[in-house]
């Protein structure tokens, strides 16, 4: 399962805003559709942002190879500018961008052709590179999986949500790959439910025993020892290890917190952002009302009641037992401990 | 607003499932109408379930009035049983209907049409208490409500889930009409949407502002300072305080104790049960999981992947900092403090 497939021209990307019921792959052939299926959350997650938005810049190269060269660097800020704009939490969108904008410096001697070309290997790597980072956190998550634990997770982070096997999914998969005979509880995670489309979906094709709860649940299953980890992933991280994350995540860390239950965080260093001191700083993008107001199509909220859609809360490293990246686990992470993920290649 | 209303001979229940979008008014001529309605949650709320089994049991008087005395007795109580059978939780269901069985028992002298008279006046003497009670308790509850605060509720605890006014949301009604200029925080409280259907339109009509948030925001809000405290209902509490409410109160509580913000239950005494020690007695009922799956009609979780689905859950009574019961308040409540409840008249 994958939420991306380039073709050589354009790129594919799996709608899951209509998963699991309908499987309709939405074909981008513009700089401009790439940007809407992220805006419109056609493809989520923020390492599947990041590798979409690399091969938007791609489709951006391709359509001015045959500019000038003088006018072609000015067209391809104008498309990682149009692209840095669909999203403001996740970091690895940036992050990705930033990787693209620094080849196209790096290389200005290679004429226009050349560099599109260059351009187009460098998205394949970004999602190559992310699988790859994934079964290495996968392997370096094991360790915090006990054999037959029950794992709480929230939203989708998993083949969906990234180029391909998940962050805090894949640390999922590879304990079952591992035969540790996990089961899984999958927050719903509202309003877009990606919990309950998407981790169940993705679960139930790769066989890992998984049951849906309501956001609300969580407590109760921790309360009545039945969960045994936490496991979630990140939009992005900030020098301190304070980790912002689908909205919900803050309160299941204070729930486990309470309740004695560790609480990981698995991401690639792409999400890691040392420019922010502490998670205060992260920008948390504020979606739509008619997001939470209107569900599969039917309006619940009353027309003319106000409804709140922050996209994302900030978990304080302080509730964070471990984060697990490609690069190695940092136990109760804080700035000290943090900074070695900065110094690591 | 009411939930039923008793029109001498039937009860019209208002189908909570289709609001706010549809008005519907259900008529219950039968006990088993009345029992179904009260299943399938077209009335929800623990005091209005007491109420409308309180009004069942008039309709069973009145359907067997016109047996001998000796059938009489063993058909209520047949009637009693089938109506106690329909929800678990709410132990105002069963309060209502033991003083029935009470009512029958102590008047078993008059005859069979003279006792329906009578089970039919108790009937509306219930309801009425209800609402009075429901007002007492906003009094009661007035002076934890600073000027401005900002409440976050669960669930419906309105005029909708009562006879009238309500319990939690009661106290919020109280606080408005004191012009205490106060805002809400309405829970969507999945997976029934009662805070994003009924709390929302309750509040509306009656212009108190608020704003509906899905219950995985309430975390994220504590966090940023913007509740200045909560307040929910109750369907049983224990003899030390423990606290059974919808699920996700629970939740809510463990939030509001980690960010030193007041947790407040407003219940008549009716939904005490000093013959329960603690919370770890109630029996929580479990309902279908395809109430979780299905939203509106349309299926969010893929076919084949199981959900769970505890309509309720208990808040232990050391996370509690009062309850408001219409025989005052209990602060911090245990065993010892509680007890003042069970001698009051």
């Amino acid at each position: 399962m994958e939420p991306i497939k380039w073709n050589g021209k354009t790129l594919a990307v799996l709608d899951q805003l209509q998963l699991p019921e309908t499987i309709e792959w939405v074909e981008c052939s513009t700089v401009e559709e790439v940007a809407e299926a992220i805006e419109k959350m056609k493809v989520r997650g923020a390492p599947a942002i990041g590798a979409t938005a690399a091969f938007g810049i791609a489709i951006g190269a391709r359509e001015g190879a045959n500019l000038d060269k003088k006018e072609f660097f000015p067209y391809m800020d104008a498309v990682c500018d149009r692209l840095a704009k669909t999203r403001p939490t996740a970091v690895n969108l940036f992050w990705a961008i930033s990787r693209m904008r620094e080849l196209i410096k790096h290389n200005s001697d290679l004429d226009v052709k050349q560099l599109a070309e260059l351009i187009t290997r460098e998205a394949q790597t970004i999602a190559q590179e992310d699988v790859e980072m994934n079964k290495t956190m996968g392997q370096y998550g094991l360790r915090f999986i006990p054999d037959g634990a029950r794992i709480l997770t929230h939203c989708n982070t998993g083949a969906l949500a990234t180029a391909g096997y998940g962050t805090a999914l894949g640390v999922i998969r590879a304990a079952h790959e591992a035969n540790k005979n996990i089961s899984v509880y999958a927050d719903e995670t509202r309003p877009y439910l990606q919990g309950a489309r998407l981790t169940a979906f993705e679960l139930q094709q790769d066989r890992i025993p998984v049951t849906v709860i309501t956001d609300s649940m969580a407590g109760y299953l921790m309360r009545q020892g039945q969960v045994d980890l936490v496991i979630v992933g990140a939009d992005r991280i900030t020098a301190n290890g304070d980790t912002a994350n689908k909205i919900g995540t803050y309160s299941l860390a204070v729930l486990a917190k309470h309740h004695g239950i560790p609480f990981y965080v698995a991401a690639p260093t792409s999400t890691l952002d040392f420019s922010l001191e502490t998670g205060d700083q992260i920008e948390i993008e504020q979606r739509s009302p008619e997001e939470v107001s209107i569900i599969g199509g039917k309006r619940m909220v009353p027309e003319g009641v106000p409804a709140l859609h922050p996209a994302f809360d900030v978990t304080p490293h302080k509730l964070i037992t471990a984060i697990i990246t490609e690069k190695g686990v940092v136990e109760s992470p804080d700035r000290d401990r943090m900074a070695v993920l900065n110094r690591k290649g």
